[in-house]
Order: C-alpha cells, then sequence, then structure tokens
C-alpha cells in the first residue's frame, strides 16, 4: 500500500469544508482507496462485479435441503438478470460477470477425501484470476453454490480452530437437524483430514470448493495489481480464509461489505482482524452486501474528490 | 400508512428469488416505502434534499468555538456545490435546495428570554412546508447553523427530560471548557422558561431556531402528503422532538438516515423508538447521513421491484 498517497488523502481531508474527522468511516475509506490505487484523489472508472458458483460434494451428507439442481437454476436467474445481485450492480454501477466453475462435476464429498484434486483446485484458482478486469478500479466478489456455507465453516474451523458449531449457522434454511447434520459433517471431515498439511493451500483443496479456489485467485490476481477488492459476507470471506493462513497481509486490500447474519462471521471478522462497512441483517450471498457497499464507497469518494478545500470556499476553519 | 400496500410488498418479498428475509433490512425498508407511497412497488422519481440554516442568539453564551459567520459562509459553499452534501446528493442523485432563514437575524438567547415570538417561529415552519416538492417520492433533511447542537440539546432536554450533561456533545469542536457552558446554557434556559407551558410548540419557539421549525415544517408537510423522510443525524432529529412531544405518531413516516458519534442521538433514537439506517461515524450535519441513506434506499427499492419470482426465474424455492 502506497504509504505517500495515504498522507495526502489525509491531509486532504483535513483540509475539506468540514470539520475533520465528522465525516467518520467515509474519510477511511477514501484514504484505503487512495492507498491502494497510489493517489491521493481515488477515483472508480470501473467497477467490476464477479460471482463464481460451484457445486460440493459434501450435499450427499444432507448439509442442506435444497436440490444441488438450484445452483444452476441461480445462476440462470443471474444471467437473465433477476437477482438480487443484478439490480444492486445496476444501482450502484458495476459491471457483473457470473462464472459457473463446472456444476455438473460437483467437488468430492470431502468426508470421504479432498473434495478437489491438485488440478482441480488450480484450474478454479485460475479461472478466478483470469476473470479479474486488469482496468477495473475496484472489485466486487461473491459466490453461488447449493452447500457451501457447510463449505465455508469447514474452512474457517480448519484455519482458526475452536469448535466446530461456533463456525456453523443455519445458512439458507437449515433447520436444527440440518444444522447438526451440517456440524457432523464438518467434524468428521477434520478428523478424516486431520493428518493433511495444515496450510492453506491443503485446507483449500481438501475441504473448499471451486468458488472458493476461484475467489481465492480473484483475491491474489488483484492484489498482485493492487486493485482493491471488496469481499461479500461469511462464505465469501471464508473463501479466503486460507489465503489468511499463508499469509494474514494477503488480505490488506480487502474490505469487507457487510456483516452477515450469519454467526460464524463476526467470528471470523474478529480473527482476521476486519471491521464490515455494513450491517443490514442480510444473509444472502451472491455479492448482494459488497455491491451495496459499492455505493458507500462511491459516496467516500466522490466527497473526497469533489468537496471544496477551507481556503478554496473561504470559509473559517477556526 | 397503507397496511394493504405494505401486506402486498411483503408477499412480494417472499416470492422473490432469494430465501425470505435474507435482504435483511433492504426487506424492511421496501415494505416501509410501500406502505407511505400507497403502491406495492414504490419507487422514487424524484428525490428531493432540503437544508434549512439558521443562527442562534444562544451563542453569546459561548457555547461555540466558531463566529456565526461561518454559518453564512457553509451556505455560501453550498450553493458554489463544495460541500458534502452537494457530493453525497449528487452520487445518489437528490435534489438539493439550501434555504437560509434570516441569517443576519439571529433568533434571541434563550437564557434570557423566547428564542423566537410566536410570528417567527409560524414563518419559519411555513417556509419548512412551502419548501416541500409536491411531487418529491422521498424527502431528506439537513441543517447548518453554528451553535445548534446546543440549540438540539436544549430540545431534546425539554422534551424527554433526564440530566442536561446526558443530552449534550462537543457538537463541532467545544473542548471540555465548552462542553460545561454549553450545559451551563441549557441549564439556565430551561430554568429560564419552567413556567412556560411544556407542549411541543411552546417548547420549539422558546429553545428552538428558524432551521429547527423549518424541518418541523417540512415533516407535517410531507407527512400531510404522504412522502417518507430521511432525517439526519443529531440536530436534525432534535428538531423534531417538538412533533414527537405533540403526537409521537407524528414520525412515523420519517426514517433516521445514520446514527451520529454526537452522544446525545443513541438515547433521542432510544427515546423515539427508531434504529438509524447506517451507523457511519460521521457528525457533519448538513443531510449528509441521511443523503447517504438515500443510496441503501434506492438500492433496496431497485432488488424490489427489479428481482424476479421463483415463478417467474423457473428456481424450486424448497
Amino acid at each position: 500500500v502506497d504509504a505517500v498517497a495515504q498522507d495526502a488523502a489525509r491531509d486532504r481531508q483535513n483540509a475539506l469544508t468540514k470539520p475533520p474527522g465528522s465525516l467518520g468511516r467515509l474519510e477511511e475509506l477514501a484514504v484505503f482507496m487512495a492507498g491502494w490505487q497510489q493517489q491521493a484523489m481515488p477515483q472508480i472508472d470501473m467497477a467490476q462485479a464477479l460471482v463464481f458458483a460451484g457445486n460440493h460434494g459434501i450435499c450427499a451428507q444432507g448439509v442442506n435441503p435444497f436440490p444441488q439442481e438450484v445452483t444452476a437454476q441461480m445462476v440462470q436467474n443471474f444471467k437473465a438478470g433477476g437477482a438480487a445481485i443484478n439490480q444492486l450492480c445496476r444501482t450502484n454501477d458495476a459491471q457483473l460477470s457470473v462464472i459457473d466453475l463446472d456444476l455438473d462435476r460437483p467437488t468430492a464429498d470431502f468426508t470421504q477425501g479432498p473434495a478437489m484434486t491438485e488440478a482441480d483446485c488450480v484450474a478454479a484458482l485460475n479461472a478466478g484470476a483470469a476473470a479479474l478486469h486488469p482496468a477495473a478500479s475496484v472489485l466486487i466478489l461473491g459466490e453461488m453454490g447449493i452447500g457451501n456455507s457447510t463449505v465455508a465453516a469447514a474452512l474457517t474451523a480448519a484455519v482458526f480452530g475452536g469448535a466446530v458449531q461456533d463456525w456453523v449457522g443455519r445458512g439458507t434454511g437449515s433447520d436444527d437437524e440440518g444444522l447438526r447434520r451440517k456440524v457432523d459433517a464438518i467434524t468428521r471431515g477434520l478428523a478424516r483430514h486431520a493428518a493433511t498439511p495444515q496450510d492453506g493451500a491443503s485446507i483449500l483443496m481438501t475441504l473448499g470448493g471451486r468458488e472458493q479456489a476461484a475467489i481465492c485467485g480473484a483475491v491474489l490476481a488483484a492484489r498482485q495489481r493492487r486493485i482493491p477488492v471488496i469481499l461479500d459476507g461469511f462464505i465469501c470471506t471464508a473463501s479466503v480464509a486460507p489465503l489468511f493462513a499463508l499469509a494474514p497481509a494477503a488480505l490488506d486490500h480487502c474490505l469487507i461489505g457487510h456483516l452477515s447474519v450469519e454467526p460464524g462471521h463476526k467470528r471470523l471478522l474478529d480473527a482476521i482482524g476486519k471491521t464490515a462497512v455494513l450491517d443490514f441483517d442480510m444473509r444472502l450471498g451472491e455479492g448482494s452486501g459488497a455491491a451495496l457497499a459499492l455505493g458507500i464507497l462511491r459516496s467516500a469518494l466522490a466527497c473526497h474528490s469533489g468537496m471544496a478545500t477551507f481556503a478554496e470556499a473561504g470559509v473559517a476553519d477556526g
């Protein structure tokens, strides 16, 4: 991150026609963007949104009340423009691409063996990296995949430890019995792979899924190009937990769009030392919370770039 | 509020291609708007933002480190397009009008007598009501006035009681000594008017200011036309405390844009039974938090109106 650009952005914030600090987190967002865009006046010329979709072998353990066909149905809905993420990208001006990853070839059931082969995992990482538009000013990330709240909880439990049930929530409509099945499947999965090296790459391969790997690939590619990222909720943030395990600084260019209702998200944000931009009782995924936060980011940069300074406006600054 | 339209909006939310409730507070905002716009598919054709400015005799008590001239300077900055509210209205597509109310004729010092005559108060109420555009889909309200965080604290202390210091914060840049002067001035003001009838209209007249009365007038006019309102932070919300004193339901059509850092705001929202849309550590005024919340409201309505239902999209809804 460019500390010189950040300092210049902070100086500008303190010269604008308002009490210093009075725009609160809008000021912090402007300074964050200045650092990653390496300019005192950061801007959003093009916001890219990527939604990755995958299917999961763990569904064989009855962890989700919906059939896996819903993943493809929702991808179709995304492509037809009928989902929440379509409306949120339109309203907040993001260019949306939906990338479905071998939906007819789910990952393997991680209670029985590794979810992905190395080749599958690398292919998904590469698909994620390749999807990034190099001219994006900011990248919004989201996911869709029946069963992937179980995958997310497995990843966070493996990376951060603690009781499995503390990472597990209801996802999309699990009842108490479904919740119990999720905890049980993850517990057996962690035991099954206890002898596997516990580095981030191995955890991603054994417990993750294609859309999780693609999100990792996109986050890494964005980092290489210093493009700031807005992650969505629990599943999206959990997807990059393996990157945090490899190097905590790997997520320094990432904002968290919103705090999900899914209880593991707060725990996860505490573990990675981040605060969400919004807290709106949402739990949809698809990148919806990240796209909503994009609108806030646009307002933050508009104030930063468009406001007059005290000197320009002839206002007494005390 | 139109309960039939609200029920229709709720039914629609539950038919859209997402788990019911998964858009959290975005869903609540859509239902709120449906009720006041009296249609199941509420929309924002035109968002109006009104910022009222006034000057205050209480400044004679040394309650503010800035000279009263700053009010007119900031109004000039609003009119030139250089303030935060200008950028936020542009980004979130609101039509901004700035209305300065007799800036060269401050109200009277309320420690010495009533801040406004009945004629002054009624003129300001009428100016606020007249400023409402009858075709507004939603009204954003804000204020500017050196010294008006003291006025706001006086209004809330008079309406809701409790210790004066619990309503007083640093406003724009008061130090400990300035804080003490604010508490002292309000305490003397309340004592001075203890014999005055404690109804909302009297409190507004004796302790309020022109921009507070104008905000009350705009809120009342909007209510008459069933136009939903987004109030800003502490000072804007405190401005309508006298309306709450007259009839708590008078604020049913109002959202609170953001929770201010000013400590009295949380206490005030608890007293009127409302939760802010955003919590962004802001304390600027000008309607900035309300304009930021407008962007969220636009996203909420875009999802509500633009999403496909499960039936339309051919997605299994369990």
